[in-house]
Formats: C-alpha cells, sequence, structure tokens
C-alpha cells in the first residue's frame, strides 16, 4: 500500500518543480508503462491498480517481457489510491516512476550524418508530445529544444508522445549557442518567407527548426538558418489561414526528408 | 452589459446540447472573432472587453473591414463577466455567437473532382481542430465526420483549428452510407497495412479516410476503402512507435496529394 509520503511525491510529479527536485518523472497506463520497463531508462517504481493487474501483465507480455523480471519494484494498490496518484483526467490504472534522463550532448561528429530536431519555444504540451512521436516514427534520435519549451516530462507531453519521450533524446539548451557548436550543419528552418519545401533538394543530415506556436522562430536562431523552408498552401484554395499546426507542419518536413 | 440569462446562454454553449438547442456556438479571441465576421457565417453576437477593444478593432481593420459594419452587434462588457462566459482557460477578451451552419451536402458529381477528407470517430478535439486546420490550408473544402466523430463547434475545436472551421464545409454522417453514395470515387484510407505512401500514385481526387486514434478505421468503413496507404517508418529507426498521431498522419498525407 503507498504511504501517504509516496501519494504526495507522486502529486509532486504533476509540477516541473517537483519532477526536478526529484528528478522523476510519471508514465501512466499499461502500454506506456511496459514501453518504460523496456526502455533505456531506469523505472523506479511502477504502481498497479488490483483491476488492471491482468491487462499490464498482457502488456507486458505482448512487449516481450515478464513482469517477473520488474517485480520488486510492482506494487500493487487501490483503484482509488491510484487515482489520487495520477496527473490524468481518466487514469488509466498503472503508474510508473521513471527517472529523468540525464542525456550527453551529441559530439559534433555524431550530428554530422544525422537529422536533428531543435524546436525554439514549443508551448503547447500536446505538441511538443506529438513532435516527439514524429521525431520517433522517423528516426531522429536528438531534438533539441529551447529551455522556454514546453517540459517533455510534464504529463501531457509525455502522453502525447505515446512513449517517444522514453526513446527519443531530448536536450534542453540555448539554440543559438547550439547552432555555433555545430556550425557547418546544414540549418533548415521552417519560415513563411522561405522556399517551396516541394521543389527543395534536401539533404539526409542537418538540423530542423521549427519555432512557437504564435510568434515562429525567434530572431536570433533564424539568423542561424541556412535554408528556409515553406510549406505552402494549395494554389486554388483561397485560403486565409496563416500557417499549418507546429506539430503538422513538423511531421511533414520530417516526412520529406525521409523520402527514399 | 449582458443580462444573467446571456451569461448563462453563453455558458450553456460549452455543451453539444446547448449549441444543438441554440443553434450557436462560441469564437474566441480578436483575430477568430474577426475572421468569423468576415466569415460567410452570421455572428449574432460579439462581446468585447474594454480592455481588448482596441485590439479587436485593430484585428478588424488587419481584416479590412471596420468595427462600425457591425456596431450592432458589438457589446462592450467587463473583463470579469466575459471572464464568466468564456469556455477558454485564458479568456481572450473578445467572444462571439456564431450560428451553427448547417451544409448541403454536395452532390456526387461536384465531388468527382475535389479532394475531400472523411474522419471515422476521430475523438480528441484538439485532433479535429488541428484536421480542419490542414484541410483548410491544402484546399479541401469539404470534411465528413462519422457520428461519434468529436463535435467541431466544441470550443478546443474550434481554437485548435485556427478558424477553419468557419470556413471548411464539416458535415456529420454515416460514412458507410456516404462512401455508397459517392460510390465510384477512389476512397484512399490510412491503415497499417497499406502501400508505401512515397511509392503510391494519387489521383487529384477523392475521398481519404483517417480513423479513430486508438482503434483506427472501422471494419465496415475499412471494406469501402478502394486504395490503403501506409506512412512508413524511418528504416534505420529501430522505432517502437506503432503510429503517428492521426492529425500529423492526415496532414502528411494531404501534403502528398497537393505535391505539385
Amino acid at each position: 500500500m503507498p504511504t501517504k509520503a509516496d501519494i504526495l511525491l507522486v502529486r509532486s510529479l504533476g509540477d516541473k518543480k517537483g519532477r526536478a527536485e526529484h528528478g522523476l518523472f510519471m508514465v501512466e497506463g499499461p502500454k506506456l508503462v511496459s514501453e518504460a520497463l523496456i526502455s533505456t531508462l531506469r523505472v523506479r517504481r511502477v504502481f498497479v491498480a488490483r483491476e488492471y493487474a491482468e491487462e499490464f501483465a498482457m502488456a507486458c507480455r505482448a512487449g516481450s517481457h515478464s513482469t517477473d523480471s520488474v517485480q520488486g519494484i510492482v506494487e500493487e494498490v487501490s483503484r482509488k489510491d491510484l487515482e489520487r496518484m495520477s496527473g490524468l483526467r481518466t487514469p488509466q490504472g498503472v503508474l510508473a516512476l521513471v527517472e529523468i534522463p540525464r542525456h550527453a550532448m551529441p559530439a559534433p561528429e555524431n550530428l554530422r550524418m544525422r537529422l536533428s530536431l531543435a524546436l525554439d519555444d514549443i508551448q503547447d504540451p500536446g505538441n511538443l508530445g506529438t513532435i516527439l512521436r514524429t521525431a520517433d516514427w522517423f528516426g531522429i534520435g536528438d531534438v533539441f529544444c529551447s529551455p522556454a519549451t514546453a517540459d517533455c516530462f510534464n504529463s501531457k507531453a509525455v502522453q502525447a508522445s505515446m512513449g517517444a519521450v522514453l526513446r527519443v533524446r531530448v536536450h534542453y539548451t540555448a539554440l543559438p549557442d547550439l547552432l555555433v557548436r555545430y556550425a557547418g550543419l546544414p540549418v533548415y528552418g521552417a519560415l513563411l518567407d522561405g522556399e517551396n519545401i516541394y521543389d527543395t533538394d534536401l539533404t539526409p543530415h542537418g538540423i530542423i527548426v521549427v519555432g512557437n506556436e504564435g510568434s515562429g522562430i525567434s530572431p536570433a536562431v533564424a539568423a542561424a538558418v541556412t535554408r528556409k523552408l515553406f510549406i505552402p498552401p494549395y494554389a486554388n484554395a483561397g485560403c486565409t489561414s496563416e500557417s499549418l499546426n507546429v506539430a503538422a507542419a513538423t511531421s511533414i518536413i520530417c516526412y520529406e526528408f525521409r523520402r527514399p
């Protein structure tokens, strides 16, 4: 049974401050917790509501590992206690405390042959999670986030990432410095005055920068962009929208970069 | 000053039931309300908090119409009253009541040369709004939604659509019947066992079907799909994600269809 202190600790992880203090974040739901257990991250504790024990065991088996191997860290709790701990409006019966990873910044020579993403002040955790999911799908291992970008260990971002946050290496760092450090790599930026992406020759490596939902890429980061890209609206559309959603635009750009 | 009845009416629009009863939905924020005023939809009333009057007038001027032309329907209210009416966590100072449009179903011969979208039980209003925004960008005029799809006039969907819901014609209708009615048109479906979209020849017209966030396209709708599409993950990725976010996938598919 979780102690009152356990419940308070878990609840504190709903805030960035609490997560930083404990070095932990929450992952919820049978499937995501099962993915956490086979990820490279360290899972500290798992709370399972009795009613979900079977579903969780099935998710673990589907992920080709048994719950036996993690028996020491799995604790059965009442549904009520789990609801008290959960960060979700609809708690999903299983909740894991996972150590926040500290990924080393990749050496410039290692980044040179890869495609990476840089997020300049993405504000919405749902957009951030969706972008990480897209990065995972398209084999982008490193995502660099400006310090003002939403926290990828926020519950909403974790859930929207569908587990990608367990696999993609997310680095919070000042983007202008980063782009100086990796100078020489092509830096692609999604900008309204960019080249038509349908007509652009894209390199298989480089850094793709996308900007804030409202204000786009900040001037200091835009200055380091070497190739501006634009996804044109359909010509016959009479479209008065000014832009696509940032996660939608990022997905299109990654898709185009990965065209065989 | 809004009466107590006004406030109750506006608040009731937070529910689908209230919206159906009054035939109205809410649009919030200077920019979106200004777009509503130049759309083909009928704006019944506009409430503006004093502090936002100037910003709203500017947004209207940017949309090349003055607030004079709509003077009869604009009412100045206190910030407090506006907060009471707002459906948003962070109210944006301007709120319009807009009549829910009843778009006629397009005649089959009109749809024959166009690209349309069909959404099979999209559950999340944010995903729905993002998909409408993408449809608007890529010149897709008609979006057909299964009856169980989220309501596009839900506040979250309206905001995520960034005004696209004012322009795109959304029809709620049983999709299997629809696909019979429009038989002969190519029906593309996003399915995990589909053809690699990079290698597929796409027609400039047809219906693109995307499915529910968890369960995908339902069997009855999948049976009507004539061309299955799949966005492949990047080969070297070792990606264990099972899919992309539905709005991200829809954006990629629309982008590919609109490739010149």
